[in-house]
């Protein structure tokens, strides 16, 4: 096989889906105003709204990490930190853009099963007394879905957020995979009323051209919000392109819809993997155990993966995932196995 | 007129050509591998090495905002500065951006007629002793085609990118209109030949979706350019969908013969203009001299426009301005003059 | 003459008066607790309290840069701005540090005569719309005495600072030389009433060893303070070496007395000056107008001055200014005029 | 006993040495030119030269925490990283003072017994694969005494130092407790030859009022050394009182004679500990294993020490603790065994 083959590799490697290309290319006629001021950008943040059953600012930037690390800066002074799940994507895979946003904000990793917090470790990092030698917590950034594949439920993340909220603490939640979370079950509706303060929903991996809404729940932070972004290189002149994606997510559902295609070819997935899954599989992720030689073999059949932080080696479905290639797969695990 | 019009308020208002959602389109099939590596990417890099004549490191931003405060943050340290017109976009447009990116590095606004530094300014700053109380310069920013519609000849921008490098200093070239100045003349092949280190290549302005191309010429400053970007904010995933404009942009000549429609459009303009022009039309925007009332009476016939920094209200011309465009709002101006 | 004398070039360029020395002698003696939680900390933070009639969090820096940045990266978000004077020496002298402390704010500079913001061009620049491209004002940096030797009236300062208060902006009192200011009558205690939101009480150009106090009478800023200044490197160890001086300076009124002298010294010089002064003597410091034969010939007398930013010669007097010293540089003078 | 006594808490907790005290009043007679270009700071910089028998721009900053950032902020980019021993101070004691200084540059913790880096994971931090999302190592940062009160050899720096080298990264050492590494037999004269680009040379836990020295051995690290200390808040107005005491502290061999002093009653007082010894005492720190039990009862009897980060109980000896000190804690903590 001359080409490896990264259909497994991520979900942000497949295309967009036909919602978000027709959306993009139904926004690009005629004239619109500048910097997000556009009646596009309106009705994408509409149906954020709606879909939310809440209010809030919201903007688009083309990238999670910057929404992320944004968000995470409004949340937190320079010399305090932000407690997130030791293997969360902000400490791990953002190459310390929370740093760079934040002019050197914390970061405090904690332990948990399958990529969720465990509310002790919470409970112990918000205990640590103010010293001025630590930054001390400010905030609190939860994933959901989780970066293996797991999905916390309404009450566990709702604890979470509470025992933050209740130190006055600020919430962050970052959805990248939101809609797989949505897709397995969880409530759309219920963030706004757990006390999220920034919610970054993720368009990009859900499969549209790059897009994640930062959704500041929590106006007070939205001042002179704009011009926040602009300072930060965050605000694009064109924003129509930016928002036009969502109208095609969310106006008739394919946002939620095509992400339980996702979660359903991991399942298949999952039913004919020979290698030991090392976390449930809720989402559009399976991460199991593999060693060198196997992993390698699998790549010699063409599949480039990556193995993850927890040493195990990790397969995602997106959208565009086809049951013909999921089989594909399968087989080729077979062989190796 | 129910609506404002900002047909003319910038040239960010129009949407992308045919070209860039054709290549956008295009770009949508199969898998590629993400931030940036894809095979799309790779492409339009080239075609913008084979337009500049030139090698250098290449990568897309959404934000010209950030690709300039990048490029700064790479050619001056924090307790250094650069210097610009004091009316570049980058000193007054950009909200700061430069200071945010590069941890608080200056910026020394030079003097000069219709947008264009004068070189005698620019001596007299590098002239300037180092004291420890000032940021000192250590890099230049021009701009081409320039905030006031007017274009370096290649000599005169020759000379203030050697006065740079004479000294050692880095130079930038911001050229989110630079397709404009190449349809006025300017060859895109003088540039790496004149010292510049850095050039943002305007994408967006051109008429394109959001994209700038970052061109590092001066590949000192590539050194592990992709986390580098990534820590900024600014390495998308799914990378693609900001290259694929550019093959769009650059591989039938689209880039630059549609921003010879935009001059022509201005210089359509120009001619029937009853308000003074207070700067050459020698690209796509044209400055005149209009008070208040003025501006008002022509708000009221529903065109929306903006008082510029030297209180000269602008008219900018884009890809999609019709001739027909062109002379409504001629019969409107003389209107209201 | 062999030496330059840098006598009259800066008030910093003075030892430290023996009452500094005397308690910072004093404090020397055995142990105490680190980071500034010692009883000589106590001390002067109370006799600094004592002296302003009101309640304030306090902390001793080495560099009134440091002092004043920090207090503007308090009192400003990184993508707004601090209004001062356009002469000021967070604008002009500090090399940019706000921008480093404030991860990239904004600095606007404001015109007034002599060193004191024009109200109308505060009021101007609060008028100023929101827009994204610009960062907005959202605080106001005052200096008392101000860059030109010249002391505001209580009843200007105030209507400085209201205006800004009734913006909900915050205020900053630069006052590295306000103990010059109070020996011309300034009233300390009107400094909390007015809404000045924080204070930099100079020590050093007063006649101390490097210490400034950072006064933060608005406590909503002094949220985990210590952290605060150690992750802004502005924390040391040995607190009492900063905090000593000020029992020295304070105890017996040895701070404003000494300024009494200074102020003094240049009434003295002011009388015998046979150059124009460019702005009233009202505090420490003459400005002339001396063009650059006359200071050359001044220099081969072997005095060292600076010329200024609005092109005048400074002369600085300090504690440590003699009378004698003054009439040799009065006689310095006559021969060069 | 009514007050804690802090004598063992920490080697800052001393007040300054004779010889810093002598040279701080000596240094305060007549006038000297501001920012440190007197001739005080001259000389302590020659006097530093000299014992490290290199060449080298030397300035002098009051809080170690900022020495120690800024130098790491001149040897790694922000998207880079610095790797430490995971218990160094710039890790766990700065309040991520790093992050401020160098914009969001990453540190990596690296393990090894007693607070040494092991080379073997030096080795896999260097040899991990540059990718976009993660900062890459650019610099090491060593710390000489340790954190654990143990002393590099000579050829065990040396080792690591090279590896850094040898791959094109700085090296940063610590110096914090140089002074009692150097009593403990560590050659100052080996630091420049085997690489170190910048040193921080403590001042204060040696035994002085505020100082550290920031040594930067490669003067390509150096350029405009003065408006960056500037801009970073480093640069005081009245230089010599933070270079004087270093006059006191070399001129005579006080340093690293009273460091001897130190090292001295750490030994003695290991002598006589009866709970067991976590670490070799080699310099001035003790590091005990001492239950929670245990250390309420140490501090009911009037001795404030601290919990470290290993889980130990520390006691640091100082230029000032006297035998008789040692003998009276030695008998309290006998009594609580």
């Amino acid at each position: 096989m001359s080409h490896a083959r990264y259909d497994f590799a991520s979900d942000n490697v497949a295309g967009a889906m036909p919602e978000v290309i027709e959306a993009l290319v139904s926004a690009n006629d005629g004239v619109a105003s500048g910097y997000g001021t556009d009646q596009i950008s309106s009705r994408a943040a509409d149906l954020i709204r709606a879909a939310l059953d809440a209010d809030a600012e919201i903007r688009f930037t083309a990238s999670g990490t910057a929404a992320n690390a944004l968000a995470l800066a409004m949340l937190a002074a320079p010399h305090e930190a932000v407690a997130a799940h030791e293997h969360a994507h902000v400490c791990t895979d953002e190459t310390g853009a929370p740093g760079f946003f934040g002019s050197g904000v914390g970061l405090i990793g904690l332990p948990g099963p399958s990529g969720k917090i465990d509310p002790i470790a919470l409970r112990a990092a918000f205990d640590q007394p103010d010293v001025s030698y630590r930054q001390p917590v400010a905030a609190l950034s939860l994933t959901q879905a989780t970066e293996y594949g797991t999905v916390y439920s309404e009450a566990a993340l709702r604890e979470l957020a509470s025992l933050a909220s209740g130190k006055g603490y600020g919430v962050h939640l970052d959805g990248a995979r939101l809609a797989n979370a949505v897709a397995a079950g969880f409530d759309l509706k219920s963030i706004a009323a757990m006390g999220v303060d920034i919610l970054v929903m993720g368009g990009t991996k859900a499969g549209s051209t790059p897009t994640e809404a930062l959704v500041i729940l929590n106006k007070a932070h939205a001042r002179r919000l704009d011009a926040r972004l602009k300072h930060a290189g965050q605000l694009v002149s064109k924003g129509r392109y930016l928002a036009a994606p969502w109208i095609g997510l969310l106006s008739d559902g394919a946002w939620a819809r095509r992400a339980a295609h996702a979660n359903a070819m991991a399942r298949r997935l999952a039913e004919q993997m020979p290698f030991d899954l090392l976390h449930p599989v809720e989402a559009n992720g399976l991460f199991v155990r593999m060693d060198e030689a196997a992993l390698e073999r699998l790549r010699g059949q063409g599949f480039f993966v990556y193995r993850f932080l927890d040493g195990s080696v990790r397969f995602m479905c997106s959208w565009a995932t086809t049951p013909e290639l999921v089989d594909e797969l399968g087989e080729a695990l077979r062989k190796i196995a």
